[in-house]
């Protein structure tokens, strides 16, 4: 492994703090019980184990719906935040705080596969348009399995 | 007004039946917190007030993106239902139950238009196309404004 | 009608120069046979009418899903060039063109709700949300009769 | 290679006539100049060369948005009829045309990565998933170089 340069050990140091505040910060993913496991600009990983509380059909016991599209949507803006991390030069509080904010969904599409079965789902997010102002992402939800049981695309303003 | 015909009056029954469930107890409905206030075949309303687990932007504090796909699809997968159900001839408890269980969504579009800015949030959806065999409905979120905070469309599988 | 502004006369040149040269000048709208009659910041129409060459299906004689996605494809990204250039402030003409070469499709989502059959077809397209960076449009297509053939939504990257 | 057996040998005639007769009779398919080069039920290629005619910006000399949707959208839909061929157990020429009329598009998604730049552009599409009353496909649009200018998602009827 090569040294790190001072920046890109500064850019990791943000996406690690980013990660920490989605995760223990952000009430709605504390709601749901999600946990982003890894954060990169090429790969977003987001994880949450099946409870009870997730069920959208009672009989079949398959996820809602709504935690399929919670999952991709913050795996997708993830990355999107990632890359634009990624770009900036001057890795200043302020710079990163502006760029941060700036970030904002546009559309998302999801698709649904295969009803949410399964005990341990995670959501994975890449890009696929890297401007500098969209940033166009993929994602895919699969259960323990490796069943795909979702796919989706975002669209993110960044910069 | 005039008379409801007997199958009239049990679809009534049959849609009321389906809004109290999703009210009382699809689980991942009520950890959000959210209430079908309007189910007919013409148009279906969701209902949710803000509260501090559901937000996704602790600075701005703003609706997680999350919830407002939540809304829609639960708002559009019912407005399906509601068709699925209207076109049905046959009201047996068997036939619906069928009917019901064949209700899936293939994809879902949302385009997230302002910041999920607001006190009460209100989901609308109708129908736009009316298959035998596939549905797609319309969706919008508004605040108690009437703000219009992001707009969608859902297809369906159905019958 | 109010005094027009100089600015908002020049504004009006801009839109018609630029409508001017769909019609007459971009090869593939010749060849599909498409007119913009309208173009406005808050409207945008263009209409064609059925010919043999444009069926895709020759059954039942209906309009090829391509041409559907063209008129709505042209109509929209008018109305997001026409939203650019009702923000500028400088209007010369460089800065036009560069705002003009800037724009660009992001995504588009289409839903056909009928069968393309009709003699005359016109697709609208207006904004639904006005970003300085991201402009996303909804639009329509209908026959001579009225009926609602596709709709869809379009994300433009400008400015 | 095993030996095919009568129906296999037919169901693989079927495609191909269906092949020949998207590139020698739908008009719209022959005014663009596209080609289906390959369709099996796991994948379907759609060709086309660069030429004047399919020209939207004529500076940059890029493909027209509405050639990139018709290529997608062609190919998405075969690729759906090649499924829903592949699926029926009675081959008689009726029941063939039934199904291949019960095809139609649904909604068509499409992401524009780069701007259409090149000779050669070639669109393929496969499923990803598999109903017996609703197929849904994912494209891909490259140049001759092997970039990735464009990519979306199909929904089909089918069955």
């Amino acid at each position: 492994m090569e040294a790190m340069t001072e920046q890109a050990l500064s850019k990791k140091n943000v996406l690690e703090f980013i990660r920490e505040y989605f995760n223990t910060v952000v009430p709605f993913n504390i709601l749901v019980g999600l946990h982003v496991t890894k954060m990169t600009p090429e790969v977003v990983e987001v994880h949450t184990a099946m409870r009870k509380e997730l069920i959208g059909n009672t009989v079949q016991k398959i996820l809602h719906g709504g935690v399929v599209s919670t999952l991709l949507d913050v795996a997708s803006g993830l990355v999107a935040m990632a890359q634009s991390i990624e770009k900036l030069d001057d890795l200043t509080p302020e710079n990163v705080e502006i760029h941060l904010k700036n970030v904002g969904t546009i559309d998302l599409r999801i698709d649904y596969l295969l009803p949410g079965r399964g005990e341990e789902f995670t959501a994975y997010a890449y890009v696929i348009r890297h401007g500098k102002k969209v940033v166009v992402s993929r994602m895919e939800l699969e259960n323990e399995k490796g069943d795909q049981l979702a796919v989706g695309t975002g669209t993110y303003i960044v910069g």
